[in-house]
């Protein structure tokens, strides 16, 4: 990187703010994405990170005037390559922008900087008595702005639905330099277009999060978690279907197939309490009093039941509780070590069983196995493609284009909550015209005439 | 218009269907805009009423060619004169487009064809057992296709969001001719740019909807309309603001002045019950159990009386709810022939009382009066300029333009939910930056670049 680029940057945020030593940039370069899938990293970039809005609307201002990329950056738990640089870039990491601006009761809604990670989110609402923000990806170590660019989902999608539905308002720095704010503690607003939903989920090539205002819901405190056992995953999903039809939410439907979770309690040193079946249905409920907790509990059983359900329990203590959640979140870890690749398919609810056989089929054809978990009532499985010996199995990209046409049968998609990024654009073409692109290429321009955001990201 | 054209449209759905007489034309120059506000409709228009959305197709692809603008048109219930002709323009009536495609039990959603009214989508779903569809945005008149259009609100917003919030998948003819699909039974996607949502409110600019894949819910069937009165605004709505706080969301918390009731009432030949008080909070309620509605109903007016509310009522039997709600829907009707401007400001729910002070003082420095009705959970606030001796007030245009910055003092939108349209553009740049209209124009120049959809609505 040029000296005259450190320097000028330097100048703009300060000179303990900027990394040009590649020893030290490392952990900047590359996110979450599966190691042999991500692209490789672009060395000759430059680490910045500013202390305001206005030094990164002043460092966009100055990337634009000498056309260097600029690679917004947050947590860095992201899965598909979307902050990785492909070009000399300047990797600008949101990290020092980490203020909780407000926490408004009257409105409910809450203010954050976008370096603000989802551990310190959850940390300030838990000292609050009624609020509390429903979004979950997961890691925790997830930046708030990371969540806004990706429309982060996670498993409280059943009841609550994707980032998208919460974020009221937004600060973006644009690729252009101006500071803007977009939305603001409004329910409703019909003016103009909707610039708002168009810059989340568009992974930091649209515009720089610099702060969002978020909505709250009241808590409810009776939390209980069922494990539902089924003999096939037909009739877990037909169960599943059916407990929606009946006006039941629960905060949160995972399918887990049972080696999966036998795979991740061994990995992580505990015990799956469920003995029978081979798949399971994990309900996490959080209700307004004990009694909805134990009648909405009962009709899960009941109507499980009417679909052939072989056993349940119910974690009522919070250590039962976090037991099965852990073995749960950990199903991708114990497999990691031999994953190729952890796809992000989504298909309408009812499909989900067509598409587990389909996706069973098409690893028996390449004597391969595609171990499987997924947000169930939300449609959305993540199955893995494994590794052969460590490495990419020779018809890696057979196999994932088959899995993409399986969901595409069903009017699915690619990615229901990971993102476009790096990994995935090439297959942009499986779910939308060559017009649509156009279209999605078009807005890009208009938004960053010189394509200094994030290049090699979804559609540029 | 030339014969020509009226030919090759003839050609393309069949005579029958195609109007160029101007007598027969007229209701297809207008929407429900006040009529002194309203632009004077192009005359110059032929109306075409396709049958299929390849119609669509063809149609727009025509106009293409010979470069003449395309208004599309639902059920003309629009308040801000979004599809009033401007230019010699061919009017396209989606009425034809009227079936129910699908009503999807397992993925609870409905798949309707963009001319299907509000009223034939409720007759359909009233008809089943368990399933309902929540944004209701008073005239049942609407069409599917013009609620996407406007992205609706209407009174359930309080628990339900807005029409954006349920709108899973849309067919759409682009202003370029091709037919697309956007979205589909997803719960979930996060492929590429979000141009499903760019579309959604969009007025007929980027886009003609010609079908949509709405999400549905289970239907809760213990209703009660609860009405309390106070003699202070502030404390009506500090009381809706606790209310939120403790987690009770009712389907609709609506705000209405007495004098507006009492009118209202008196218009249509009913009585308004409320007696003492000089404003009154509409809650409507619809739980799961008759108990919920008790317990709701009751720590409701609890939480009314500790901001001093001075009496409650609530009406059970259909009759009594009905009664109400028809007082309250009559409010605008009530008062229309004297009304200028009906306004659609929203601002964060807890600045209302402030902006109605506001808006108060601003009415009487002009020596008139605004009645209010509103949203308040969703700090909506519809108020009247009035007419003078039947003309649009001297400083009609001032009047406006104040109560508009009373509303940018708060944050807030010029329009919530009723839309920008031709009434409300120019005050586009109260609420935007240069760089925002820009991009909003670039947007529309990338869907249409021949400028073919709905010219003078929204930027272009």
């Amino acid at each position: 990187m040029k000296e005259e680029i450190i320097s000028n940057l330097k100048n703009i945020v300060g000179k303990d703010f900027v990394i040009s030593d590649l020893s030290q940039m490392q952990s900047y370069l590359y996110d979450e994405t599966e190691t042999l899938l991500r692209p490789k990293a672009c060395e000759d970039c430059v680490v910045v990170k500013p202390g305001s809005s206005e030094e990164v609307s002043k460092i966009v201002k100055y990337a634009n005037k000498v056309l260097i990329p600029v690679v917004p950056r947050g947590g860095g738990t992201g899965l598909c390559g979307a902050t990785i640089p492909l070009k000399p870039s300047i990797m600008l990491s949101l990290e020092r922008l980490d203020k909780i601006v407000e926490l408004d009761e009257e409105n409910l809604m809450i203010t954050v900087e976008a370096g603000v990670t989802l551990a310190g989110l959850l940390e300030r609402l838990n000292k609050h008595e009624k609020l509390f923000f429903p979004i979950h990806p997961g890691d925790e170590g997830a930046q708030i702005g990371g969540m806004v660019a990706e429309n982060a989902g996670g498993v409280n999608a059943v009841r609550h639905g994707i980032m998208r539905n919460h974020i009221k308002a937004l600060e973006v720095v644009l690729p252009t330099g101006e500071l803007v704010s977009l939305g603001n503690k409004l329910l409703k607003n019909n003016m103009g277009y909707d610039l708002l939903n168009m810059i989340i989920g568009s992974e930091g090539t649209l515009g720089i999060v610099t702060k969002a205002t978020l909505r709250l819901y009241t808590k409810t405190s009776n939390a209980g978690t069922l494990v539902v056992s089924f003999d096939g995953r037909k009739d877990a999903s037909l169960a599943v279907s059916k407990i929606l039809q009946e006006g039941i939410t629960p905060l949160a439907v995972e399918y887990m197939e049972r080696f999966v979770a036998l795979e991740s309690a061994k990995h992580i040193g505990k015990v799956w309490p469920a003995t029978k079946g081979s798949v399971d249905l994990i309900f996490i409920l959080n209700e307004a009093t004990e009694d909805d907790l134990y009648a909405r509990s009962e009709k899960i059983v009941e109507l499980c039941e009417q679909y052939n359900a072989i056993d349940s329990l119910i974690a009522e203590t919070t250590k039962d509780q976090r037991n099965i959640l852990e073995i749960r979140s950990n199903a991708y870890t114990a497999f990691k070590e031999n994953v190729a690749d952890a796809l992000d398919i989504a298909v309408p609810p009812a499909s989900v069983p067509s598409l587990i056989d389909d996706l069973i089929k098409i690893a028996d054809k390449y004597h391969t196995v595609t171990p499987s978990v997924g947000h169930i009532a939300d449609g959305n499985v993540h199955n893995f493609i494994m590794l052969e010996n460590g490495k990419l199995p020779v018809c890696f990209e057979d196999i994932k284009e088959e899995m993409y046409k399986a969901a595409m049968k069903y009017g699915g998609t690619v990615t229901a909550e990971h993102g476009t990024g790096k990994t995935r654009k090439k297959h942009m073409s499986l779910q939308y015209s060559e017009r649509e692109i156009e279209i999605m290429k078009g807005i890009k321009k208009i938004f960053d005439p010189n394509m200094i955001l994030n290049p090699g990201t979804i559609v540029n």
